[in-house]
């Protein structure tokens, strides 16, 4: 990575059905149920886990995450792009604003990678250029409807570095800006 | 497969944007071109044309087919689906119905292996669970727009037997009913 980059790093990381859903009609996640045997090692969440320094996320997966019956995140950073007001919680910070933006404060703060969470976030991270690591996970369904994860043409070309097919049938595939 | 299956074997072998288009808007292919130069043993086309006997394919792609400078087929049987009359043409016949019925026909007159192509065929075939090997070629790019692989949920499960990333950059992943 260039030292001219002056943000942080950052890796996106999510399942998608082969029609390009990332969730089902009202943000239904109950279709890949069946698909989350894979290890921590398996899928990488481990490795990229230990080399984030802070997790970013947008308002609507941040309220899913408070809904689960464990917070998953330990004591790592997160950071809740949002301009709605949110009640204090330890370790979340909220910020408003361009992505591009975000990522240059926290670059300042200290950030240096970066886990990017939820459709609309990402998607906006792919439409800015600013996503520096993308692995998908193609479920082997598909949905005719939902949340889509990309919204037209990307700006840069994507190269794939790697592929896998997982033992609970996911494809895995990384991929890095051209 | 099961002797009782009595229809051939139906392989699809298809390229598609990373949001589940096969073309762009009004068919364009033009996208496709950077990716392009990998060889046929690369992509598994001269194994797929070494086992089929067969191609079957829908009106619009065999009008795409005729418009090009030469025939890419040499002496192999080409089926066309359509209800349109159409001139008549060596190696090439035409037949109207629905594809079960249609590959009960195939396999009455000896066909055993056949190639399924276009995006209207292969959808059909999906939707009917009659693809017994689904070859993607995941082009990484997105187009917003177009010709969409997929029409909704599928009937049955598809497991993942195998990914490569090639030389130009496609993902290839073979699909087969679970």
């Amino acid at each position: 990575m260039s030292t001219e980059l002056r943000r942080p790093r950052v890796s996106a990381f999510l399942a998608l059905s082969l029609d390009g859903f990332i969730a089902g009609e009202g943000g239904d996640l109950a279709w890949l149920e069946p698909y989350n045997g894979d290890s921590q090692e398996e899928t990488g969440y481990s490795a990229l886990m230990a080399s984030v320094d802070t997790l970013l996320m947008g308002r609507n997966s941040y309220d899913t995450v408070l809904g689960f019956p464990e917070w998953f995140y330990g004591d790592k950073p997160v950071v809740v792009l949002t301009h709605r007001p949110a009640a204090p919680r330890e370790h979340v910070s909220f910020r408003q604003g361009a992505l591009a933006q975000v990522l240059d404060e926290l670059w300042q703060a200290g950030s240096r990678h970066l886990y990017l969470d939820g459709g609309e976030v990402v998607r906006q991270g792919l439409q800015a250029a600013l996503v520096d690591e993308l692995i998908l996970f193609w479920v082997p369904v598909t949905l005719g409807g939902g949340v889509p994860l990309f919204a037209g043409p990307l700006p840069g070309a994507l190269v794939p570095v790697s592929s896998t097919v997982l033992p609970s049938g996911l494809v895995r595939v990384v991929y890095q800006p051209a």
